[in-house]
């Protein structure tokens, strides 16, 4: 079973130390103690986002503003190598579940792209909106998962000028897109051992355009298949990031 | 883009050959006219679960009764090494989303398991139901994914009579549980090479007990850990999937 996990504010979490007592934010209070029953004396561990683990125990469960006891602060680094996933954007409630999925195995950052066959076009009000509800989700992702390190969620770009305003591909960054182009290679053919950074480019419901993937192409993404079927966009973007990981840390 | 896919019955289309007029059921004429809104001359692909890859194009766009003109008949193998995912069942549309979810990943069988910290209890009766069910979603994620083999989903089983029932581990089999148990080793040590059929155990929500993770290790199941973060039962399924494929066919 997994302990029980609460969100603390780095400015909290940073000078504490073991003995450290820290006061809960009123809704995760409330949170752990109405949803989850947390009670008196439950163990439970506090992350930050950037990286900080706090183990300790209830010392009050009040849904106000619970207070914990450090029994140990530790520090983990971030994984290498980062993972970013851009990502066309699906309808609706399928881009919320996407970013807290690919936020729960451990991308770094997620870039939401409006690209050719995107249905959803955003204008500057709804896209701030929408991004601090997937910021949102990428908080609770961190408790859902335990990973120490909060993703970042930037603001909606429009694909080309999104891919306008990338840098020249960096030495340990690789440039991937899920693709079922002819030429695209198998993803385990790829070598990841030096790679610092992956950079994962996935379409929206309607796939990519071909001035898309060639505008791509020329931006430095090399075109892999994740695998023998063909991937619904969240499940795509999940897969990216597991192989990845898998690829990066093979003995 | 994908293209559109209809599904078709075995028996109709073993014999299929170039020239074949193939006629879709009603359910399938009905979907592909009227939702997907296919019209005569339309290309399309019909599978059949049993490898059979039928190119085609749309004679009569009916909605009771579509003609398919075959213009290119051929069969794929399986994929292999042929993945199992034995489940521990999470709860309601939960579990729905995980079948069809391994099964577009490429599972060939998904075993429904009631653990003891499964909250979902089956009589024999509901048993059925969500297994006709079950495979339902199997075949619409064939069509999803263009996967030409269907999955097979067995009868919900009891955790303990399900392992108890299975042969000895056979050459070329491994068997793998995801697992956050202290000497679990990282998925991507493993050799893949050689496998044919790779058995995946995957607890549910509140994960396996103690007492059935030793029972699976007296099976010959290996605690193996995904990735860095704790996944939810259903982005672990599909890990698992992806991660075998990856590295089985990794060169």
């Amino acid at each position: 079973m997994s302990p029980l996990r609460a969100w603390i504010d780095p400015t909290q979490a940073r000078p504490a130390t073991t003995g450290s007592r820290l006061r809960l934010s009123s809704e995760e209070s409330a949170h752990l103690v109405r949803s989850l029953r947390a009670r008196r004396g439950d163990a439970l561990v506090l992350l930050d986002g950037e990286g900080r683990l706090l183990e300790g125990k209830l010392e009050t469960a009040d849904g106000e503003g619970s207070i914990v006891e450090v029994t140990r602060a530790r520090t983990v680094e971030p994984v290498l190598p980062a993972i970013i996933v851009a990502q066309g954007m699906p309808k609706g409630g399928t881009m919320d579940d996407l970013v807290r999925t690919v936020c729960e195995a451990g991308a770094s950052e997620v870039v939401p792209l409006e690209t050719a066959r995107c249905e959803v076009k955003l204008d500057a009000d709804r896209a701030r909106t929408r991004t601090t509800r997937w910021q949102q989700q990428a908080v609770e992702a961190c408790k859902q998962s335990g990973h120490p390190w909060l993703a970042h969620i930037a603001l909606p770009a429009r694909f080309e000028a999104w891919l306008a305003s990338l840098p020249p591909c960096a030495p340990g960054e690789l440039r991937l897109t899920g693709s079922l182009e002819f030429d695209a290679q198998p993803v385990g053919e790829l070598d990841f051992a030096a790679a610092t950074k992956v950079l994962w480019l996935i379409g929206p419901e309607g796939d990519l355009t071909a001035a898309e993937y060639a505008a791509a192409r020329a931006a430095g993404f090399r075109p892999v298949v994740l695998g023998p079927t063909v991937l619904r966009a969240e499940n795509a973007a999940l897969a990216c990031v597991v192989i990845t990981q898998t690829l990066a840390h093979r003995r």
